[in-house]
């Protein structure tokens, strides 16, 4: 296989950790993507006869054929995909096959699949994100006017509307694509023809080639295009932020479904049982969801850790890349359907939210507030008469709206009976009429912003 | 500091996780420039007066100095920066003091600091990067024609020159430095006014608050605001992969600095002696940039583990952010830097690049390509008969180009005088014209479009 | 510095990037100490005489006392910890000073150094822990009968008690022990004497030096011993470990905090304020446990990726052990710390955890264990006959214990008024006596031999 | 497969993430092992009829040899192996079939699987680690007078031996040893019995099941059985340092195969070809092993990650521990195996390690410690004296040995011939017999010691 310089075969455990054709066959239409443009090229530059690119382009969609038939006899000793469907090639169609690789070398073939590959990838999870939006979006229209309460550190913290929090992930989400969008754009140069490492004596045309499998152009320099892999590294770390965002809203997922909170359900469809406890509906997709972080940032850190002091150009190690890559893709891909299909699936339980909103002073802050604005008070002033209130409230063992005048004006002479105006979980919502703000109003402006930028 | 709600104080241990300011004044620049802010814009809006205002300026102004000429007293039990300066500002000037924490919050507050103070991060670690890219190409121009043996596997390979060599990393760098203005684009959105988590029913003018800040303008949600960190992943995940990047040239440096391939000296200014051992001068800042990018990753995976699984909206454990925030952005200007100021003081060696030319048969593939393009062979073959020729000069313990016309024809009868023109590196070099490919033109041409799209 | 071969200084990056006493400062204490041992030894074998011994012994003490009273000058021209105490002690004593580094290096010197100060901290760590088991302990024995809702999926799955819960961290933290306890001994070798990597032609003595610096014995091989820093590693991963452990901890403290839940109360000690919602009581404490493992999890890449694929033996890149390594101890520190002063300080509310047990048939296991154990159905009917009763009590908004015989035997016939008896949260945990089950008496049994065991 | 709660069925992206079965079949043997014990502890306490327990063992063993011959039909319906086979068992036997699952569940079913099956894949790679021993210590006394450059920083420090260089990596992979040899032993106890969380009612024999499964007994709290998973970290973690060990010695056996070192070499058994440089041949198994810790510690993180934070028990998340797990044992035990196999493959290279000892200086150390040894120099001033002659012998381009004694004492004028004695590489290497040095007999004890204690 390497030719004349070789006399000893590999050891048995050599070709076992050598060996990459169990996970890169995954690339084989990429494989035979850019050997039909490579040998195009070479034709159109007159390195290969026009006879010989017709039977390259015969034998490899015969081959592409077999593999999807299942007809394909991978074999280890030849190491790789290429190989193996170069090696078939030549079984086909004899010496044309044995022109194809004039050049080019494995080291730009490779990461010309991977970046065809990849794109490819990313077109389908950005098809995924999007319909997270539009099913959150849907849901957050839904249920613009819905009451529940808004948590900082888990404590009851102010009045929101499910709509409006359901828009915080819109917004993640739109980032989160920015970043693959963003990632898909530098990817999307071609390095075939850069060879081994150096670039190469045959009057190859870079140009037509990369035009013809869709790049934006050829990649500037032959030692970098065969010796980075960054644009796998941008993948990850974009897909693990994302993965952390759907991992926050899996975890609210299972804690609405939890009974104490009780805030949503969701469908046998998206819930499992227990092999031992009768009565559980488990959200099991929602615990996977928040558990993916895990598999993309373990991705991110082995690719990273890998190239880490690598000095140029291909090294061997740089195989390592795929395998991280192949499963990120599949746990990301999982992630944003079945989260997709949650929010879907979902149903809000309005009553237990307002059972939520009973507890914990939500609307301690609005009272504050109208201390300020009504009798003008400086905030830190009415931040401490309101805790003064909220105290006595506790005590007592009820709401805020729940203590008479008397007792509040104990506390505060000026306060009057306008007070308990602000004192409902409505009544707070509807006046956060700030830019990016919980009142409905606004939740449903933002709704309709949001389908006209990002859907 | 809590109002009157709290009657007991905090526990030791309590006051010592709990308080941030230890770290968090770094930020004291940002905060006062978000209150200066943030007090025009109550006054634009009438929400305080303008003389509150006045008082407030004139108030934070002092209180910066004092801090800039060491004389602030940052107190642990007042927690953080924000409140720190907030109590000075009352000791101060009284009222107008406690009118400033009007329709906002810490939360929006401290994500506000820390993006005006990641944006100027950024724009200080591009100007570096810039710097680098500007010494690499210096380099590479004055090194296009240099040859060395260009490297797979570490392994000789094919003959490049130094200048082309450099060039793969311009190229790396030009893609790092996209990812970090792709960050700093998208960070610029200013969650001032999203206050607590859910917007505020004060009059405020968002758009305002983020224009006087610089910002592209308002973020759309405002539990989003308050409960995202994903700005900051981004950056520790863009700065992780230039860091790798950096780590790779450093890892070739050390190599090259080592006395067995000797392809570069550096200068006393950037080597170190031994406490022990009088010979040595070691290349100890390539080291530490070499160890940089696990730094950067521990910081990435720091806050990601940190912000996995949260729910909605602030919770304290993103407090943790910071830490790892400031010593990556410290890491990496020391890298960048360190970098830039060794490819300005480094100097080639010809002779031991050359030197290393002589082993290896980096010529082989000119062999093999001759043997395509003027015997006709298929690549597959020629390949076959250049690794037999190889294994003769090995056996002989001579070059390729040391072989007699008479041993060449033994193996492949065809082969004429003409062979010995492609064996040499110049020649070798030169004849790699293909786009991106290392002949010296092709590295004069990369050089000038570097120049002109990238300083 | 680096004696005569060395022309030109430093450039100014290089001094940023290079220095280290701005952080191995901190570990004066066992420099000093292991300057002592490895002076005595010296002289003890002749290598120096009595005298310099004994002024080397005055003049480290003294400043040992400088830094202590902190008016020693640490000087960044001379880099690292042991050339600033070198150059003191030179200063103050001469010649003998000038002694000391023989048969010694930098490179054993540190890592002796940083072995002995992580001994320290790990004695540290370990006493807190402990003290963290024995709150566990002493709750779990006091809230040994208390009911409470045992959770799989955060769905209702079976009743508990609550000090059988806490029992199960007490098992956590015992493992967590024995890692640490593990790695400690694996440390405790002696480096010193290892030199700068060979080994030394001076007669010294290394079992001395290592016995009197409290270590088992000497390292075996001087180059692993200047070149290895898997000690660090370990504790590090150990450390992640546990952190991962108090951050589950954390996680319930968070949510049983939140009012939904409700199940237990932390004090004023450990909770904080809003500065804008006057109700607020966050768990901060519990919130800032949680995000520790980030922080572990960080050090240990940072100095795994550091690590990696560098030759033998000690290279610079090793400098950046330090500063995860001491960050990781303190945050493990406050972290360890804070949990057993949250576990002392937490309140049970035994009222809030009934109400959980209300919801979610937790004893649905229970009836279907009586359809085993009393008719002798095979398991998996009983579960599907469970189910269905489990379905019909749903339906009716009713618990299990609420259906009547008559319902009951409707899906089962044989069903008699004896399932009753086991429909009960408190005689469910009763029954559960298998060995490590959650019956008040093997919870009690637990509670004592965890007392002799861990304490 | 519920019971009688569940009416809808799964969404296909449900199923899709959810199902376990497609890697959890792996554990099929350690399912049946566990069974048959299971069901031996029923039938000896009663629970069950001992026909029934016949019944089960031969179901369940025609079941392993239907997995075994490739008979058997995996059902992604049926979620995972343990459902897989309990379902069959039920189709073969009927209702014995049915009882087996009394006083267990999933949960503490399968983490008893998990740890059978990695207590196995330990005593496995621990076989492979012995080896790797081995194959160094036969290396380390074949070359244990072999000189070669020690390198710190890269940069020639002082000669070492070959068998001394080695033997650090046998120290290394002692401890590496030692760390997973404390994770079998931690992980060693049974966990089966402990039901879904609780313990059951049924009056199993714990103590009997742990040890017919050679655990050394029950674990202690039910709750800690099934919701923990830090024994697969615990392995992780050691696995992955291991992996940066392995790395170090992967990037110097690189190194020393590329010409510029020539230190080694491998035979064809462990280098693979160019597809397109015929010349090459690359040490593939050195990079791959070098690439191995990204595999291990991604996997450290991913399960980390996805640890962090869950409250008790058991969460479907932990689903996620298997994947990264089973890939770390088989990157690990490949890493391994292939160490082993270079090891004993590869041949030192005497002459070209004795070019590498002529430049650098190398015996600069030993002439210091001949001035302070001789003529009672203090260390420092040695140190000074010796880089004064390392500057006058580089500027002639001759080595130490080379100076006259008349240029030696225009340094130092009491400097005599006898210096000359102790700068060749052999006499440095022979003077240094402290302990752990590299005198060739301390190698040799260090070998003999290694034998009797590691193999």
């Amino acid at each position: 296989m390497w030719g004349g310089r070789f006399t000893g075969g590999p050891a048995e455990i050599m070709e076992k950790i050598n060996a990459s054709i169990g996970f890169d066959k995954a690339l084989y239409k990429q494989d035979i993507q850019g050997s039909l443009a490579h040998s195009d090229m070479l034709a159109a530059q007159g390195v290969i006869a026009a006879e010989d690119r017709d039977a390259i382009h015969r034998g490899l969609k015969e081959i592409q054929e077999e593999i999807e038939a299942g007809k394909f006899d991978f074999k280890t000793e030849l190491e790789d995909i290429h190989m193996n469907v170069e090696a078939r090639l030549r079984e086909k169609i004899g010496d044309p096959g044995a022109r194809l690789h004039t050049g080019r070398s494995r080291n730009d073939q490779v990461i010309t699949d991977v970046r065809l590959w990849l794109r490819d990838a990313l077109d389908g999870i950005d098809d995924l994100m999007r319909d997270l939006q539009r099913a959150l979006l849907d849901k957050a229209e839904q249920y613009a006017d819905t009451l529940m309460p808004g948590y900082t550190h888990l404590q009851s913290a102010q009045p929101v509307t499910f709509g409006h929090h359901l828009m915080a992930y819109v917004e993640m989400v739109a980032r989160d694509r920015g970043r693959l969008a963003d990632c898909r754009k530098r990817l999307n140069e071609c390095p075939l023809g850069a060879a081994a490492l150096a670039g190469t004596s045959f009057p190859i045309d870079r140009h037509m080639t990369a035009k013809s499998l869709g790049f934006d152009g050829p990649t500037r320099n032959s030692m970098d295009s065969v010796g980075s892999r960054d644009f796998i590294l941008e993948f990850l770390a974009a897909g693990s932020i994302h993965a952390v965002h759907l991992s926050r809203l899996a975890e609210e997922i299972v804690m609405w479904m939890s009974d104490r909170f009780g805030f949503v359900t969701l469908s046998d469809a998206f819930t499992t049982g227990s092999s031992i406890m009768p009565q559980k509906k488990n959200p099991d997709a929602a615990e996977l969801v928040r558990a993916k972080p895990g598999r993309l940032l373990g991705a991110f850190i082995s690719v990273s850790t890998m190239m880490k002091g690598l000095p140029m150009t291909f090294c061997k190690d740089m195989q390592e890349d795929k395998e991280p890559l192949f499963d990120a893709v599949e746990s990301l891909t999982l992630a944003v359907a079945a989260t997709a299909g949650m929010v879907d699936d979902m149903t809000a339980r309005p009553d237990r939210m307002m059972d939520g909103l009973k507890q914990g002073f939500p609307t301690a802050t609005d009272l504050a507030d109208w201390l300020v604005r009504v009798l003008g008070l400086p905030f830190r002033d009415a931040h401490h008469v309101t805790g003064a209130l909220v105290a006595k409230a506790e005590s007592k063992g009820v709401d805020l709206a729940d203590l008479s005048i008397g007792e509040m004006q104990a506390v505060e002479k000026r306060i009057t009976d306008d007070i308990y105006s602000v004192l409902t979980p409505a009544a707070s919502v509807a006046s956060r009429m700030s830019f990016g703000g919980t009142a409905p109003a606004r939740v449903r402006e933002a709704v309709a912003a949001a389908r006209k930028d990002y859907l």
